[in-house]
């Protein structure tokens, strides 16, 4: 084969994921070609992220990365990120994830949250490794451990109508092998949240089984009435076997900073900069100081946010359940919905066979909505898409007029 | 083994290079932990990078990014980088690179040059193949090249007194089995330009064995008289075979921005943009638009940086020859100069054996004075440090002062 031919390595092929998709036999990438490349009217209604106008950055984000690009005396920072930085945000994390962080050896600044999951899975698995994940779960996460030559099996998880999730001890017992267990809290894409007694049981899963844990927190300050959100790390013994993820990426709509950290045990932050070092050097510099003022008693602002949000979910949910044949979990968390569609008219004009995942977002598009479909994220979610609700309300009314006319057939 | 040990995958252990610097029995990593660990007194003279306030970004540079802040409205990007910017970039690089441009196909937006060059790499090799690499190179590219388990095989460079490089054809010889040519130029640490002839004589080797290559420009604007810089990817045949890897981090002083871009071959652009999704989905986007006015015609004020620093250049490489038992290339290029002190009377109190490199770094910087160390950047380097000059003058006098005053062993 000649070099023009440019062929990816075998780790970049096997996360192409065809094993992931093999329910409907297409590869996620060629998916995920076919939805980008089919056409969608002017005026598109763009659901796959939230509206960073509609929901801005705090106003100390900005402020504190014009004065980082002013003063430039931190252009050059610890592969780790700023000690300065580290040092301020250590107390806010440690009371955040209700345990104690030193900021020298467990606390590293990432490109964004996605930079600390591939830095913590790159630090920990390697091939032949097994990872347990929720199925389903961020759609980059089976990716990532695919690309590093482990393999993930999928946990089916139970998401109660009113977003509690739990996860049956038989279908963990699938994962006996795993080394790690890695998952989203809140769920991405459902907005569940883990009952407390599950997400007990998960830490004596690991802890039993003498295994590590990833959990992707993102949008663990964004939680809705009636969550019960539960720290894994907090639990006893699990500081040890936990890295775990944080960012202002979601609820403070920050992700064009492209800045978050990961809280770890020591050796495993020291094996993550390693990577992070040869991955891009450091976290944009100047953009890490648009943290100085992250978690920094701001609990109203966050508490104000999370009651826009809620007030966005409500009707959503109703609008979406009013849909004949769609069902849908009420989030307790996050800004994201996760609906069924099986039961529609749309569905049904299908039939029950393959691909049924892109031809939906593909519908969807032609329609004028981009959503996230469910393939993306699980092997069981062929009839689901994601949205993301933090949009500027009446265009989220106005999607979800266009989502009704598509799954009704009209 | 317990998890708790928390063992690195065997590429992390890989990538601490043991290999590399088998010449003198110890890891890179070990090294590297040893000279951070050494003391140094206060007032310590950081030569690792250049100073970005003795050498500020161009203006330019933090008044688009405030305006991308502000206006907010490309909080996220394609993951290779916002498509106004690419069209802006495109065809001032291709201006610069001497080659056609396309700005939705040929170009990605990365976090820096590293960024670059970690996702050039992670595309285009895996486990047990070969890359080509001179002696000496870039720290990092034999760390990454091993992380991706395959190996470098390194090529010694002739580096003219005048800082002109050349690889002779056996040494090239040594390679065959390369299928990739890995290097930066200008040299980094050297500052070395290579000879017209030896850029054709390396584009043969790479086309006539259906090689593919990646040329590290980072430092390609920072040129002093009497250089003759050949762009690889120009010379006939050669884009289709080229990644070229160029950023502001250093000429413009923009690594706080974290910002880089490479031109390669499409389907390479594809592959790059897929590793970069996962490392850290897309390079900070409103970093990405301090480079709106990039390349922008800034001729003169290139030009002028480039005086400022050949101005320094030449008083340094003066003193460097002025303390007996040194030698030193004048670079032609960079901010960097690579001297060798194997003749001192520091060198000769150390007799010939083995981690000279690491008692070196370690003695400057107890004598003030913080370097890369040789064994950094090849296996034939320890009496050699790397000093990045882009520095306020009076402190690049006083640390020449105090390296003089460790090398004569006083």
């Amino acid at each position: 084969m000649s070099a023009l031919e440019y062929p990816p390595p075998a780790s970049l092929r096997a996360a192409a994921l065809d094993g992931f998709a093999a329910g409907y036999g297409d590869s996620v990438l060629e998916l995920d070609r076919a939805v980008a490349a089919a056409p969608g009217p002017a005026g598109l209604i763009d659901l796959t992220h939230g509206d960073t106008r509609a929901f801005e950055p705090p106003a100390s984000a900005a402020a504190d990365l014009v004065a980082a690009v002013r003063d430039n005396d931190e252009a050059y920072t610890a592969y780790r990120g700023s000690e300065s930085l580290r040092r301020r945000l250590a107390p806010r994390l440690a009371a955040l994830l209700g345990r104690p962080v030193d900021p020298a050896a467990e606390l590293i600044v990432t490109p964004g949250t996605q930079g600390g999951l591939f830095a913590a899975l790159s630090s920990l698995i390697g091939p032949g490794d097994v990872v347990a994940l929720p199925d389903p779960d961020y759609f980059m996460s089976e990716r990532i451990v695919a690309y590093l030559g482990a393999r993930a099996v999928r946990l089916a998880l139970d998401v109660a109508p009113d977003g509690r999730l739990s996860l049956a001890e038989r279908v963990l017992a699938q994962a006996a092998d795993a080394r790690l267990l890695l998952f989203s809290h809140p769920n991405n894409p459902t907005g569940g949240v883990y009952a407390p007694d599950t997400v007990a049981a998960l830490a004596d899963w690991v802890a039993d089984g003498d295994r590590l844990c990833i959990v992707d927190q993102l949008y663990c300050r964004q939680l809705f009435e009636g969550a019960e959100f539960t720290q894994l790390g907090a639990l006893p013994g699990m500081a040890q076997r936990t890295v775990t993820l944080v960012g202002p990426s979601k609820t403070e709509s920050m992700s064009g900073y492209r800045v978050g950290v990961a809280v770890a045990p020591g050796p495993v932050i020291d094996t993550m900069e390693r990577v992070l070092a040869m991955a891009s050097l450091r976290t944009t510099a100047y953009a890490q100081q648009a943290l100085r003022h992250w978690l920094d008693g701001d609990g109203d602002w966050i508490a104000g946010r999370a009651a826009e949000h809620q007030a966005l979910r409500d009707p959503l949910v109703a609008l979406l359940r009013g849909i004949p044949g769609v069902s849908v979990a009420s989030p307790l968390g996050s800004s994201y919905v996760f609906p069924d569609v099986a039961g529609t008219a749309w569905s049904s004009a299908r039939g029950h066979g393959s691909r049924r995942g892109d031809a939906l977002a593909i519908a969807l598009k032609a329609g004028g909505v981009l959503i996230n479909p469910g393939y993306q994220f699980g092997s069981g979610a062929a009839t689901r898409f994601r949205i993301n609700f933090s949009q500027d309300a009446e265009r989220l009314w106005e999607a979800c007029a266009r989502i009704e006319r598509v799954l009704r057939g009209s």
